[in-house]
C-alpha cells in the first residue's frame, strides 16, 4: 500500500460516523493541506469550508500563506473564509501560544456556526499526539496527560474531529511527495514551540530508531488510559452528588479508594491541583481534625473533619469608587489620569502611557473600579475581566479601573478598547503615575 | 543539601515502615554499593545480609567482581553471601535476561528466608524507573507500563524494597563521590540491555535538557497511575465474583464500562492479551451472537452470547509411550536414540547429539512421553516441564521424552540433568536423527 492509499484508509476509518458540513482548519502546512485535500475526495468539496486564521505575528509570510491558502481552496472548489487575529494585541507579549490557540478555537467554533457545520477537522497527526505525550509524561500532567490527543472533542455547539490523528509524519510526508502537493512552512514561533521542536527534532527520531512502532504503541496505551480515566471520572461523579451547597462529607471522601477521592477533588476543585497538593489534601481528609491547605489562585482547600470543600482566601480589598470623565485630563487619587478627548495633548508630567481606546461620540463617560461580573466585547470576541487581569502588577490589579459609556463596559486600559467605528469617535488615554 | 545528605534523606522517607531483617541485592556497582552503604547507616550492618549472585557468564571479571563485594561486605560487618548460578546452562542461549531475572529473585528470595528477612533491598533508582517508563511507553505496554516501577512488591514470602527509587543516577554518582566509594563496573550484556542503554544514553540526556524534573514528574505520574490501575483492580475483582466454573456472564461485561469490562477480561485470562485481542474481545461481548478469538498460547476467548470464557484449543495429539533403557544404544522409533553408560561410544550414524546427563547408579532407567504434571529439579530450582517446551522445534515438542530413574523425572534432554553427585553415576547421551 502506498503513502495515499494508506492516510485515505486510515482517515476514512476515523470519518465512519461523520457525515454533514465540516469547517476545516486550514493553515496551508503540509498536514492541514493533506487533511483538506483527503476530506476533499471522502467526504466532497461542498461539504466543506476552509478556515484560514492569520495570527497577524508575521507581517509579510503571514500575508503570503493567506493567499496560498485562498488559492488553494477555491483551485478545488471548497468555500474559503480567512479571519484575522491580532493576538498581539490581544494579550501583549504574555501567554501567545495560549492566547492564539484560544483565539483559533473561538474563531473555528463561531465559523461553524457560521456555516452550519456539525464539525471542526483539524489536522493533528500521530507525530504531534507522541510529542505531546513526551511533552506531558516530563512535565508532570499526570493520568490526564497519558490520555494524549484524542480524535474528537466538542467545542462549542461543533465537535473537533482529527482525522489524521492515525498517520505519522512520514505518512504525511510520503502524501505529499506521492500527490506533488505545495504546501507553506509555518514559521511562527510561540514559546512551546522551542519545546515541541526540541522533542520533534532530537527525541522522536532517537526514540524510533529502537521503537520503529512508538507512535502506534501511545496510540494505544492512550486508548487504555482514556478509557480508564473515563470509568474513574464517572464513578467520581455518582460521588459527587453528595455534594450539598459546595460541601462534600469527608468521610465519603475518606472510605473511597484514593483514587476515586482524588479525582472527586480534582473535578470539585476550582482550580487545577498538582500532585503536591492532590497528595496534601488526600492526608487532610485522613486527618479527623481535618485542616485548611493554600492551593493556586488564593484558594483554599478545607476540612472541619465532617465536610471537605474549596474556599476563596481572604480577598485582598479593592477600594470601590466611580469618576465622572470629562474633556481633559482626569486625575484619580489612585495613581492614574485620564485624558478624554481628541486634541493630542501633552503627558502629564510623572506619568507614563498604559494605552488608547475609544468611545462613542456623547455618551456619559465614567471610570470605575471592576466588578466580578464585568466583561467586555473586543476583536469580536466578549471575555470575561477577571480572566484578563491575571497578568497586571499588584498596582494594576487593585486599583485599574474600567472605562464605561453610559453605563457600559468598553474598555480595560492595558487592552484593546471595544472596536468602536465611525464618525465623531473619542479619543482616550489612560496613563499610570510614575513610581 | 549535598549529595549524602540528599540519599539518605529519600532512603529514610522511604523506610519510615521499615524494620527487621533485610537482605541486599548486591551486584557491586555504584547503585548497589550506594544502597548497602545507605542501609548500614539507616537499618545498620547487623540487620543485613549482603547477597552477591554470580551469574557465570563472564568468567574472570565476575569472579573479580564477588570478591569486592566479599571484601566490601566483610569491611563493613555485613554478612556476605554468595550464589553462583549458571543462567547459561539454564536456558541456553534463548531468553538470558528473564531467566537470570528470574534466577535472581528466586536466588533473592530463598536467602531471605534462610536469613529470616522480611525484606529484600534492591538498588533500582528514579532513573531506571525512567528508563523503564519510557520502554513500557514504546513498546506498547498500556496503562500497566505507566505505573513504573513500584517501590515494594511481595517476593516469596519477603517484600522486595527500593529505598533508592527517588534518587537520580546524578544523586548516586555524587553520593560516590562524596564518600569516594569504590565500586565495580558491570559488563553483563543482555538482549534488551541494548534498548535501556541506548535509552539511558541517547535519550534521557536530551530530555533532561528540556525537563530537568523528568524524572519526578514521571515517578509522580506512576504513582497516579499505580492508584488508577488498583482501583479498577478491585472494581473488577467484585465483577469476577460473577464468575461459575471459568464463565463469567457476557450481559455482565457488556453492560458495565469498557475499561472495567477490559480489566476483568485481562484478570480472567490465562495469557497476556495485547491491544488488539483487547479491541477484539471487547467488539465479541456486544455482539449477541458471540464469537471464538485466538489468543495466545493456543488459547481461545469465547462467547456463546450468554457466558464469557477461555477455553484450550484442539491440542496436538502426541504419542504416549515408555521404553525401559539398556547399556548401550536404545533407538526409539520417534526419532532419538539414547546412549546410557559410561563408555564414550561414538556417535550412532545420521544422528545429532542433544545433550548429556547423569543417572544414579542401579536405578531402573526408562524414556517415557511428558505429562502435563510432570517437573524436576536442577540447578537448585523445581521447574515445571511445561514451561520449558515452549521453544522447542515442533519434532521435540511432539517426541521429546523425559528420562526416569526409578519413575522419578531426572532430565529433560536440552536442559541440564539434575545435579547427581557421587560415586558411580551413570552417563546418558540423548541423540535426535538427523533430517
Amino acid at each position: 500500500m502506498n503513502y495515499t492509499e494508506k492516510v485515505i484508509a486510515r482517515a476514512a476509518d476515523r470519518l465512519k460516523t461523520i457525515d454533514g458540513k465540516t469547517v476545516v482548519g486550514f493553515s496551508g502546512g503540509a498536514d492541514s493541506t493533506v487533511l483538506l485535500t483527503v476530506l476533499i475526495k471522502l467526504l466532497g468539496a461542498d461539504k466543506l469550508t476552509a478556515v484560514h486564521i492569520n495570527h497577524m505575528l508575521r507581517g509579510d509570510d503571514a500575508d503570503s500563506d493567506e493567499n496560498f491558502c485562498r488559492e488553494f481552496a477555491q483551485a478545488h472548489g471548497v468555500e474559503f473564509v480567512c479571519r484575522r487575529v491580532d493576538v498581539r494585541a490581544m494579550c501583549g507579549d504574555s501567554a501567545v501560544e495560549e492566547t492564539a490557540r484560544n483565539a483559533r478555537y473561538e474563531v473555528l467554533s463561531s465559523e461553524a456556526e457560521s456555516a452550519g457545520a456539525k464539525y471542526i477537522a483539524l489536522a493533528h497527526t500521530a507525530s504531534d499526539n507522541t510529542e505531546t505525550v513526551i511533552f506531558n509524561l516530563c512535565r508532570g500532567s499526570g493520568t490526564a496527560g497519558m490520555r494524549g490527543i484524542p480524535f474528537s472533542r466538542p467545542c462549542g455547539k461543533a465537535m473537533i474531529i482529527r482525522p489524521l490523528i492515525d498517520c505519522t509524519r512520514e505518512d504525511i510526508e510520503g502524501f505529499v511527495r506521492e500527490n506533488r502537493l505545495s504546501f507553506v512552512t509555518d514559521k511562527t514561533n510561540f514559546d512551546t514551540h522551542y519545546t515541541r521542536n526540541f522533542i520533534r527534532a532530537n527525541i522522536v527520531p532517537e526514540l524510533k530508531k529502537i521503537f520503529p512502532q512508538a507512535e502506534k504503541a501511545i496510540g494505544n496505551m492512550n486508548f487504555s488510559a482514556t478509557l480508564d480515566y473515563d470509568y474513574i471520572t464517572r464513578e467520581a461523579e455518582k460521588l459527587l452528588k453528595k455534594v450539598k451547597e459546595g460541601k462534600m462529607p469527608v468521610s465519603e471522601l475518606a472510605d473511597c479508594h484514593p483514587a476515586l477521592a482524588l479525582r472527586a477533588i480534582s473535578m470539585l476543585s476550582p482550580v487545577t491541583l498538582d500532585f503536591e497538593h492532590q497528595q496534601n489534601i488526600l492526608a487532610m481528609i485522613k486527618s479527623p481534625c481535618g485542616g485548611k491547605l493554600s492551593v493556586p489562585e488564593g484558594k483554599y482547600a478545607e476540612s472541619d473533619g465532617s465536610s471537605f470543600f474549596f474556599s476563596d482566601g481572604e480577598k485582598e480589598i479593592r477600594p470601590e469608587y466611580e469618576m465622572v470623565l470629562s474633556e481633559g485630563l482626569n486625575f484619580s487619587q489612585y495613581g492614574f489620569c485620564i485624558a478624554v478627548g481628541n486634541d493630542n495633548g501633552s503627558m502629564p508630567e510623572g506619568y507614563e502611557l498604559v494605552g488608547e481606546g475609544y468611545a462613542p461620540p456623547e455618551a456619559k463617560l465614567t471610570a470605575r473600579s471592576r466588578r466580578a461580573s464585568d466583561k467586555y466585547r473586543f476583536w469580536k470576541m466578549t471575555r470575561k475581566l477577571k480572566k484578563m487581569t491575571g497578568g497586571f502588577d499588584p498596582d494594576a490589579k487593585k486599583y485599574r479601573p474600567v472605562i464605561c459609556a453610559d453605563e457600559k463596559v468598553i474598555w480595560l486600559p492595558g487592552f484593546p478598547s471595544e472596536d468602536i467605528a465611525g464618525e465623531g469617535k473619542i479619543k482616550i488615554k489612560y496613563y499610570k503615575v510614575n513610581k
